[in-house]
C-alpha cells in the first residue's frame, strides 16, 4: 500500500553525507527541484525559486569547502507555505482572489530567518485557500496527492497540504507551514511525518496572511523530531534549552473526553499498539477525565475566532470578488458577518477561563497524548463531491488538533503506524510555554516508537 | 479663591518628620479618618477602613521603633479608588447595581501589593460609575466637591474623583486610581495633583473593574511626581531605573494638532507662562505638526474601544438593571451593542497603524508637552442640569489625555497654575515603556515649576 517515493534521510544524517563528500548541497537541491515537476509532486508547489534555491546550495557547498561551520539548515532544501510574504510578490495564500495585490514589501519575518541559515528556499507550497479547512483541497491549484497510498488518490490533509507532500516526497528536509486548528499536525500525520505545533508567542506572525490572529501558529513539520526542533530554532531566533531524558518515567495524560471517540479501525489499532509500547517502555499512562474539552464547541460558538478574525480579514475581498474564493471557505468565512463585538470578546473571556481549568488538570504530567486524527486521509474524490462528507472529514480531522491550539499550548505529531499501514499521528501536547519539555517527551516518545518498528 | 484645606507634606518630609518624633503613622492616621468624615471630605469615600487602616499605623510606629528599615508607603495614609477588589466585599465601581454580587475572593494584585508594602489603606475612593466618563459626577453616592474652589463648587474630575480629592484635602499620600481615558490625570489637574498615568502593560490590570481592557491602566495620583514614582514602584512590584537629569537640555516636542484648540482663558495663561518657564530654564520646545492627533475621532470609531469593552462586561447587568444606572453612563455603554466584531478588530488594526506613525514623530524628542485639560473645572451645577453641557465639557476634558492611551504611552499631569488660579494641568507624555526616562523628564520639569513659584 506505501509507496516507494520516501522522505529525505534526516538533516544528521544529510549533513554527515555531504561532510564525507558523498552528497553536495547543490546535487540535493537540484534533484528536490527537479522532483518538484515531476508527476508525483503535481500540485505541491504553487511557485519555485530555482535560481535562488541553487545559489543557495552552491554557497553552502562553497563555505563548507572553506572550513565555514554551517548553521544546521544552511544549503538544505525547504519550503514555505504560500501564505508566507516574500519580497516582491503579492501573497496568494493558495487563493486567486489576491493576485493582483500589491507584493509584500519584505519577506516575513520566518522566511528571513531561514534564508539567514542559508536554507536552500526551493518554493512555495500549496495550502488550502487561506488557511480554513483541514483538508487540503484547493480548486484553484489542484490538490496534491497524498503519497502514502499508490492505490487511492488520498487528501494531503490540509491546510499545510504542499508542505506536507514537498517533505514526504523527499523535495524539502522541512515545510515551514502554520497551524491555527491543525494546520501542520494533520497533513504530517496523514504523511507519516513529524509536525511540531510551538506555542504561538515563539514566533512572530507578521508577514503570514492572517487566518485567525488569536490562533495562528507559525512552524513547521519535517522527517523527525530533531528536525523540527532546528526548523524551530531557526524560525523562532532562538533554541529551545531541550534536556533530553529516557522514556521510561514518563507520566502521560491520556483524555478520556472527544479525542478518542469515532477512531476508524486502523487509527484505534495503532494507538492501542502504541500506547503499549509506551507502556512497555517504562511510561505511565493515566487516564484523565478532561471533560472540559467537549465544551469547546460551545465555548467557541457563536463563530469561532477564525471566522470572526477571518471575516475582518476579508470583508472588503468578500464583498468585491467572493466568485474568486473556494466556495466552502467563503462560507465559512462569512459566518464571521453576524458575530457582535461583545460576542467576540466573550469569545477570549471564555477561552481564558477554559485555559485556566485545562491548564491546572494537565499539572503533574509531562505531556497528554492521543491520536492526532481520528481517522485516516480520505480518499480526495469523495470530498470533492459531497459538501456533506468534506464538512463531516473537515470537523474530524481538525477535532483533536484544535483543542491544543484552543488551549494556546504547543504539540508534537508523531508517525505512529506500522509499514504496512497507512500514515496515523500520535499527538503529544502541553500547555502554552511548554516547549522544550514538550520537544523532550516527544524525542523519548520518538526513540521507543523507532525501536519497535525494526528495519523502518 | 484658594481653599485652606492643603494635602498632606510630600512622603520624604513625613517620613522625616515621623523619624525626628515630631509625627507618628497613628496620629496621621487618625488625622486622615477624622477627616474623612468631615464635610469637605463629604461624598469622597465610598467605605473607610478606619480599624485596618489604624492598625497598619500601629505597626508601622513599632516597627520604626524596633529599627526596622520601613518601605517608603508603610503606615501612611492611602486611599484606592471603588473599583479594586478588596477580598470580602462586592467591588461596586461606584455604581448601586453591583451591590448583591459576589464578594471579591482576594485583593487586587495593585492592591495586595500597598498592603504588603505596610500601606494604611484608608478607604475605598468615589468614582465616576464604571469609571465612565472624565467628569467625576455620581447620581448615587454624590459628587467630591473640588476643594481647590471655596466659593463655587466645582467638578472633581473623573473618574478617580474621590481619589483626587481625598489626597487634595490631605486624607491620603496617594490615591490608587486608574487611567482609560485620563482618569488619573483630569482630576490630578483639576485639583493640583501630579498624576502619573503609567504604560499599561506596567501593573495587572486582574482585580481592577474592566472599563476598557484595551486602554484600562492601573496608576495613582499624589502630591509630587516622586510620591507617584514610590506608589507606581509598590503597584508594579519593580521601581523605575529614573536617571535624573537637569532641565536644561530636556528637547520637548509641542504637538499644534487638537492639544491646543479651545483652551479657556486660565489655561492658556497658564501654559504659556510654563512654556516660558521652561525656555527660560534651557528646555527646547519644538512645535510638531503631529497631524496624527486629528484622525483619533475616526480611527475610533465606530463605538470606540470603551463602550464596546464596556459592553461586552455591562451586557447582562445592562439588560437586567438599567435603571440602577447612571443614565449617561448606561447610554455611553450602550453604544457598544451594534458594534461588530469586525469592526472591533479594525478598530484594533487602525490604532497599531496608528500608533507606529505615532512612535516615528516623537523619536529624537523627550517626551511631548501640553495642556492636560483645556479648561479649568466648571461648576457642578451646570453639568447636572444639562446633558449638553456634561457631553462637551466631558469631550473637553478626555481630549487631550485620551492620545495618550489610544497611544498605549505614558505620562504626568504636573500643577502649572499660580497660586492665585484654578489649577492646570501640563501634561508630559511619551511612548509606551518610556516610563523611566518621562519620569526623569517630569522630575526636572517639576523642579522648574517650584523654583517659578516662590512661597508655594
Amino acid at each position: 500500500m506505501t509507496t516507494e517515493q520516501a522522505a529525505l534521510p534526516r538533516i544528521a544524517t544529510l549533513r554527515a553525507q555531504i561532510a564525507r563528500g558523498t552528497l553536495t548541497h547543490e546535487a540535493l537541491v537540484a534533484q528536490a527541484l527537479e522532483g518538484a515537476t515531476a508527476p508525483a509532486a503535481r500540485h505541491v508547489f504553487t511557485r519555485l525559486y530555482a535560481d535562488a534555491a541553487l545559489a543557495a546550495a552552491r554557497h553552502a557547498d562553497a563555505a563548507l569547502k572553506a572550513g565555514v561551520q554551517l548553521p544546521l539548515l544552511a544549503g538544505l532544501p525547504v519550503s514555505i507555505k504560500d501564505l508566507y510574504d516574500v519580497a516582491g510578490e503579492p501573497t496568494l495564500a493558495g487563493s486567486i482572489a489576491c493576485r493582483d495585490e500589491a507584493p509584500a514589501a519584505a519577506d516575513a519575518p520566518a522566511v528571513a530567518r531561514l534564508r539567514a541559515q542559508g536554507a536552500a528556499l526551493v518554493g512555495k507550497t500549496n495550502m488550502t485557500e487561506f488557511a480554513f479547512s483541514g483538508v487540503g483541497l484547493n480548486p484553484h491549484h489542484g490538490t496534491p496527492v497524498n503519497p502514502t497510498d499508490v492505490a487511492v488518490a488520498r487528501i494531503p490533509g490540509g491546510s499545510s497540504s504542499g508542505a506536507a507532500v514537498s517533505v514526504a516526497l523527499g523535495l524539502s528536509v522541512a515545510g515551514l507551514g502554520s497551524d491555527t486548528g491543525g494546520s501542520i499536525r494533520i497533513p504530517a500525520a496523514l504523511n507519516g511525518l513529524v509536525g511540531f505545533k510551538n506555542t504561538q508567542a515563539r514566533v512572530p506572525r507578521s508577514g503570514a496572511f492572517e487566518l485567525s490572529r488569536t490562533l495562528d501558529t507559525v512552524c513547521a513539520m519535517a522527517r523527525c523530531v530533531d528536525d523540527c526542533l532546528a526548523v524551530d530554532a531557526a524560525i523562532a531566533d532562538t533554541p529551545l534549552a531541550v534536556r533530553r531524558r529516557p522514556a521510561a518515567g514518563l507520566r502521560l495524560a491520556l483524555p478520556q473526553t472527544l479525542v478518542l471517540d469515532q477512531l476508524d479501525a486502523t487509527v484505534a489499532r495503532a494507538f492501542e499498539r502504541t500506547l503499549d509500547r509506551l507502556s512497555a517502555a517504562g511510561v505511565q499512562i493515566v487516564p484523565l477525565p478532561l471533560a472540559e474539552l467537549a465544551e469547546i464547541s460551545t465555548l467557541n460558538a457563536p463563530g469561532g475566532f477564525s471566522a470572526v478574525e477571518a471575516f475582518a480579514v476579508h470583508r472588503q475581498r468578500l464583498a468585491q470578488r467572493r466568485a474568486e474564493f473556494d466556495p466552502r471557505v467563503a462560507a465559512r468565512i462569512a459566518l464571521g458577518e453576524a458575530v457582535s463585538a461583545a460576542d467576540y470578546i466573550g469569545l477570549h473571556d471564555r477561552r481564558r477561563g477554559w485555559m485556566a481549568r485545562v491548564e491546572a488538570q494537565l499539572q503533574g504530567f509531562d505531556a497528554l497524548l492521543c491520536p492526532t486524527v481520528p481517522i485516516v486521509a480520505p480518499p480526495i474524490a469523495e470530498l470533492q463531491a459531497s459538501d456533506d462528507a468534506f464538512f463531516k472529514a473537515n470537523g474530524l480531522l481538525l477535532r483533536n488538533t484544535f483543542t491544543i491550539n484552543y488551549l494556546d499550548g504547543c504539540a508534537f505529531s508523531l508517525p505512529c503506524h506500522a509499514p504496512d499501514e497507512l500514515p496515523v499521528g500520535l499527538m503529544l501536547a502541553s500547555v502554552r510555554g511548554d516547549d522544550a519539555r514538550l520537544a523532550a517527551v516527544a524525542l523519548a516518545v520518538e526513540a521507543v516508537l523507532q525501536d519497535g518498528e525494526g528495519a523502518r
